[in-house]
C-alpha cells in the first residue's frame, strides 16, 4: 500500500507510490548522450566567441585564458534597477527590474559538474557566493535564486556547462510560505526546523548519502521525486552569503560526490539544482536555514501535480539512498 | 522591458519576459505526431482487451459496445478507505487510502478531445461530475482532482485518450492556500475573487477567447506559461459537483473549442487540463469558485521555477489570446 509523507519544509504531502514504485535501476537513463567535443565553434560560451555574449561582469583569472566567466543573459528575464509599481483595480504589475546572469563554469564545452576538478568546482561555488552577495547590493532586489539546468529535460537550451542567477524585485510566495512554516516550527519548538531535520536524518541514517564535518547530503523523508536530494549545511545559517571558505570546500565535495554518483550510477541524468537561501540581511535569523536542492529529472510532472501541487514519487526514498550510497563516483 | 504580473489566485508573481518573448507562431509544434490507428491490439484500453484492465467501475452504455469505461488504475497511487495516521517526532505519515480511476473516453484508439463529437464530450463531462460526486462519498476522501495528460510531454504513458481521477485523504496545501487567498479577498471586498476576475476579463476583453451564457474561456492576466488558459463558470459555485446539464453542454463547447484551436492552430501540442474545485460539502461557500485550467506544454519548468515557485512566461498573454481567438476549430 502507498503512503503519504509530510514534507515539513513545503507543508505538502507526497504520495510515495509503492504500488507503482520502480527499482532504482529502472531509472537508469536509457538514452545514452553522445560524447561532446571540447570546443564547438558555434557555441557562444566557447573560448574565442567571447564577443558573442553580452559584456563580461566578472571573470577568473582577470587576464589570459579564463576559467570562469559571468555575463548578463543575452535575453534577460529581468534587468535594470528601475522599479515601477502599478495598482489598478484588481491588477498588480511591477516593471521587470532585476538581474539575470549566466555563469560559464569552464572553457571546455564538454565539462560536466560531475567530472570537474574539486578545485575548479570550489572556485565556481565561491563565485556563486560573491555574485549572490553582489546581486543583493541594490535595495530593489528582494530575492536571489542561483540554479543550474543540466540537460534538455531540465530545461537548458545551451549544453556548454553553465549556471544562472536571477534576482527578483519581489519575494516569491513559495519562499514566504516556507518562512512561515519555519517560523511556526520555531515558535512551537524553540528550534530551527532544518536543524531538527538534520539531526533526525543523521539519527535514522537510512536516507543519508554523505556525512562530513560541514554538510549532510540526504534524500528527504518526503522526497518529491526519485533521487530528489538535499545538501544541508550543519552550521545553522539562514543565508548562503555567509558560507565560509572551509564550508565551500566541503560543499564542493558533497555536490561533486552526489552528481558523480548520479553520472555513473544513473547514466548521466538531466537535473536541476538550486540554492534556497534567505538574503544577506536576514542571515542571522534563527528559523531559516539555507540549503541546496538537487532534482534529477526522472519523471514528468503531469496533471495531478499541476492541479494539486502534490507529488507522486514512484521510488522509495530509503531504497534510492541505498542505491546512490553504493554508486561509484568515477 | 519585462514586467511582473500578480496572479491573484496563486498570489504568485509571474515574469512576462518580453525580452525573450516569442511570437505565437514560434510555439507551433514542430515535431509532427504520426497519425494513430483506430485500434491497436496491444493497447489495454482498446475494445477486445477489457480483461487487461482492472474490473470496470462504470460504463456507458451498460450493454453492448461501450463508449466510455471507468476502471481502477492498474497501478493506483492511492487505494482503499483504511486510513492510518502516524505521528512520530517530526514525522507525519498517512496510509495511502484513496481512489485512482482511469476514464477511457472513447473506444477509438486515435480519438482526440479536440476532434470529439460534442455529444460524446458532453457525456464524458457528465461522467466527470458523477465520478467526482461518487469519489467524495466516503468521509476519508478530503480532495478530488480530475485531470487529463495529453501526449508524452504532458506525462502520459498511454496514448489512447483517457483522463484520471485521484481522490486524496489529505487536503493539498496548494488548495488550502488558494482558499485562504480567496477568503482574504472576500473579507476585504465582499466579493468572490473569481467573479471579480471574470468581470474584469470580460470588461477588458483582450484576453478572452470564448464568451457564452455559462462560461468564459480566457488567458489569465498573469498566465504561468504560453497559452495557459482558464475556463470559468459564470455562475458562482464553489464545487464542480453542482454543474447543471445546461452548463455541461456549454462547458463541452468551450473545452472542445479551445482544444481544437490548439490542435489546428498550434499543431496538436501536448497539454494537461485539470478541474480545480471544492468538495460537494463546501459547494455553497461564497468565496471559492471552481474552474478548469488547461496548460499546453510549450516550455519546460527549470531550476528557476523549481527554486522559486515563480514562472517565466515567454509569451504575451494578450497576443496569445489574439492568436488563439483567430485560430480555426477544424
Amino acid at each position: 500500500m502507498s503512503e503519504l509523507r509530510l514534507n515539513l519544509v513545503t507543508r505538502e504531502w507526497v504520495i510515495i507510490a509503492t504500488e507503482r514504485a520502480k527499482r532504482p535501476v529502472d531509472f537508469l537513463n536509457t538514452v545514452v548522450k553522445p560524447p561532446l567535443p571540447e570546443h564547438i565553434s558555434a557555441c557562444p560560451f566557447c573560448p574565442g566567441n567571447e564577443q558573442r555574449t553580452p559584456p563580461e561582469k566578472f571573470r577568473l583569472p582577470e587576464d589570459g585564458q579564463w576559467r570562469v566567466r559571468v555575463v548578463e543573459n543575452k535575453y534577460p528575464a529581468l534587468s535594470g534597477y528601475e522599479l515601477k509599481r502599478s495598482i489598478e483595480g484588481i491588477r498588480r504589475k511591477v516593471s521587470g527590474a532585476g538581474i539575470h546572469e549566466v555563469m560559464i563554469e569552464s572553457p571546455l564545452h564538454n565539462m560536466n559538474t560531475a567530472l570537474m576538478d574539486l578545485a575548479d568546482l570550489r572556485e565556481v561555488l565561491g563565485i556563486y557566493r560573491d555574485r549572490f552577495i553582489s546581486a543583493h547590493s541594490d535595495p530593489v532586489i528582494e530575492h536571489v535564486i542561483i540554479f543550474k539546468n543540466h540537460g534538455e529535460g531540465a530545461g537548458t537550451s545551451l549544453e556548454h556547462t553553465h549556471s544562472q542567477l536571477i534576482a527578483t524585485p519581489v519575494v516569491p510566495v513559495q519562499f514566504r510560505e516556507r518562512v512561515h512554516a519555519a517560523q511556526q516550527y520555531f515558535d512551537s519548538t524553540g528550534e530551527c526546523m532544518m536543524c531538527s531535520i538534520l539531526n533526525q536524518e543523521r539519527a535514522e541514517g537510512v536516507r543519508v548519502i554523505t556525512d562530513t564535518d560541514h554538510f549532510l547530503t540526504f534524500i528527504p523523508y518526503a522526497a518529491l521525486s526519485p533521487f530528489h536530494t538535499w545538501i544541508f549545511p550543519k552550521r545553522h545559517s539562514a543565508s548562503f552569503s555567509n558560507i565560509t571558505d572551509d564550508e565551500i570546500r566541503d560543499l564542493a565535495y558533497h555536490l561533486k560526490t552526489f552528481l558523480s554518483k548520479c553520472y555513473f550510477g544513473l547514466e548521466n541524468p538531466d537535473y536541476n539544482y538550486v540554492i534556497k537561501s534567505s538574503r544577506p540581511l536576514d542571515a542571522q535569523n534563527e528559523y531559516c536555514h539555507w540549503y541546496l536542492s538537487v532534482v534529477p529529472r526522472m519523471t514528468k510532472a503531469a496533471g495531478f501535480e499541476l492541479g494539486s501541487g502534490m507529488f507522486i514519487n514512484t521510488s522509495i526514498p530509503e531504497k534510492s539512498a541505498e542505491f546512490i550510497r553504493s554508486a561509484p563516483t568515477e
